[in-house]
């Protein structure tokens, strides 16, 4: 009686594994300072207009005049509309408010959209990828077993420092692919040419793409799509999940939209339909209060209040990406994304490097492999922490890695 | 590519077609007042603890050394606390906090939970019945086809004036029943000996129930159980849903727990683990905002005016059962409860009997068929509007219903 799926799944949660192990590390060391370049979760606080906002709606909802029960399960209005004159419109893509969908968060959007599909759909993914993605289908049981660190019937679409972490079309047909850009983790962007080529495969095979850009506000690249609707055509081939968490801390607040084209139909049937009747069947709409936070972002205040977290986040990036070049390590990302990511230096694989660095300079970062097979040996440093943080963080990676490159030569010459 | 059992529900949620007709009725008709005693949505304000909760809640969120981002996916600690201090404690279970899983609607945790289970599980359900028990397991392929108004692999329970509207045990053996007490939509309750009857079945049968107690915090007669772990044995077998949305308005808030124990097992699997897991893949959290409102109703203050906000539901369910009554109309429901539940009068079936009521006296309330077939004939009135609102609507129903006898009178004599 048992879905026998959940038993094929590794036991824990990459995010869960990282916190078990620094919270056994900080009570063993409980004088040590650990500074969290982890789990991509912000720092800086809710900007005041959104604050502002939330204390009007909670003072609405105190009143019996005022008063808002259970809301539109797609969402209210005044935020649909809100999204597409902030995020759609000014792009030149013909989004409408009904095909936005509010939500609670990336993760339950981007984990539920598999519904909608067979059981026996086939999948792809970029390898390194948010495991959400991937362990949500293996729930659903459309994966297969688990065998020496992969999937066997997912079809994994490697990013390396070879292809220049932008993955190539997949060699065999597949249903649904599931892409991110600005990419977590990589940090890395599709550019115009790389999202044409994509919409072109996925007209020409039918296919669907599940376009992920929860980063797009980093962007600052003019070129950069932040929209798979910019390409044309892509309205009848793509699904995209946008969320309020790192463009204005919503980390905590939880808010998020999916735009399903009413243009997107697969075997006579409407997505957008079944996306609907999936919201109104088990989901009862995002609290009020925090549909009214999210529309605040949007307002003059807000956008200006967002972009300097935004602009924070970025000089953070920037000084990562600048230690770890000076230290001799390839980097990418970190340019119109939060997340760096290298190769682990002095050959260590990701766990190993997480251990070394917790142990040796007290930094969390992410390692590699948690993505995916292709993120062995590859780690993610985040720029959501303060600015001091960062500042200490790299400090201390640039005294800790020569040391591993030399006791690494060391060992290579004993 | 496509799930195909998106195909086979009906196209048209039920309170979604309440509130198209209810929609078009006010357009046609601007100058009316409609009362709505159909979607149990509540009208009374947030309590003022919550208010205040929420607020310094949000005033958290706006500084950098109190903001929190990502939560745990399985709830802040001090809400699990309060959770059993509150609920389970007083009534002499032995849940643990870490058995308590809290979430955004126990919508979305009644259609949630069925992913737990495998592809082939069998079902069964009280009849008349929330619908989103059936359609979530509607949409995972588990029902077969919908034909004359049944799913042909669900089993019936039929609950009818001839049974005392308690669902009898099913003939043949199920992997899971789906019951709620204080029951949506009939608003009768399970005794103690009932739940002891359906326990033992479960455990005979190596059955799970999943036990709804939504509206819980109605029960006034101090012998019918709050919780299915009031009855010893209840922990191995059953797995309970309970809410904040009717007990302390927040409909539009969205907070809700999931009672998993971790003695509940089933083919070598915890489930306690299945749906801790299923919580980290696919769920960020409730809102820390959300939960610390949630927190304020079990502080003195909130327990006192949630329980007044009750109170006045309450004594709305009694106007509505006196004027029916009144009427000539049998009803149950509308003590420990804010529904009540009839034969529709006249012979009329329940969306016609809506109409009239909608067209006649601008009533809103909710056609019983929605709920199942033996809902068929039956309707469902909330008692969840204002005091005012209600005394108007009984009003108008009491002047109708006679109207309607009397009709249908001269038809027969025809």
């Amino acid at each position: 009686m048992i879905n026998p799926h959940y038993g094929n799944i590794p036991p824990s949660y990459l995010f869960s594994e990282v916190a078990a192990r620094v919270s056994a590390y900080q009570d063993a060391h409980p004088d040590e300072r650990v500074l969290r370049l982890g789990i991509g979760d912000v720092t800086r606080p809710l900007a005041p207009a959104v604050v502002d906002a939330l204390h009007d709606a909670v003072a609405e909802q105190a009143s019996g005049e005022s008063f808002r029960g259970y809301g539109p399960e797609q969402g209210y209005a005044f935020l649909r509309d809100a999204i597409v004159a902030g995020e759609y419109a000014p792009i030149g893509t013909a989004i409408a408010a009904d095909e936005i969908f509010v939500g609670d968060g990336s993760k339950t959007d981007t984990a539920g959209v598999q519904e909608l599909f067979a059981a026996d759909a086939t999948i792809a993914v970029s390898d390194p990828v948010y495991p959400v993605y991937v362990d949500s289908n293996a729930l659903a049981g459309r994966l297969g077993e688990f065998v020496d660190g992969r999937w066997e019937q997912l079809t994994y679409l490697e990013c390396t420092a070879e292809n220049g972490y932008v993955p190539a079309l997949p060699e065999a047909p597949v249903d649904l692919v599931y892409l991110c850009s600005p990419n977590n983790p990589t940090g890395t962007s599709l550019s115009r040419a790389d999202l044409e080529r994509w919409v072109a495969w996925a007209r020409e095979n039918n296919a669907i793409i599940l376009f992920d850009v929860a980063y797009r506000a980093f962007v600052t690249d003019p070129t950069v799509p932040r929209s798979i609707y910019e390409i044309e055509g892509a309205d009848e081939v793509a699904i995209e999940f946008g969320s309020f968490s790192k463009t204005a801390g919503f980390t905590g607040l939880r808010c998020s939209w999916t735009v399903v084209p009413k243009a997107l139909t697969r075997d006579g049937a409407s997505l957008h339909a079944m996306w609907s009747r999936r919201h109104a069947t088990k989901f009862n709409g995002t609290p009020y209060i925090v549909q009214r936070g999210a529309e605040a972002v949007y307002s003059e205040a807000g956008r200006e209040q967002v972009q300097a977290d935004i602009d924070y986040y970025l000089r953070n990036a920037g000084l990562i990406r600048d230690a770890l070049r000076g230290a001799g390590i390839d980097t990418v990302g970190g340019v119109d994304s939060p997340y760096v990511w290298f190769r682990c230096p002095a050959g260590l694989d990701s766990w190993a490097f997480f251990d070394v660095l917790l142990n040796e300079a007290q930094v969390v970062g992410t390692p590699g492999v948690g993505f995916g097979p292709a993120g062995e040996d590859h780690f993610r440093l985040s720029a959501f922490g303060t600015y001091e943080d960062t500042l200490e963080a790299v400090a201390r990676i640039s005294s800790l890695v020569p040391t591993l490159h030399s006791t690494t030569l060391i060992r290579s010459e004993s």
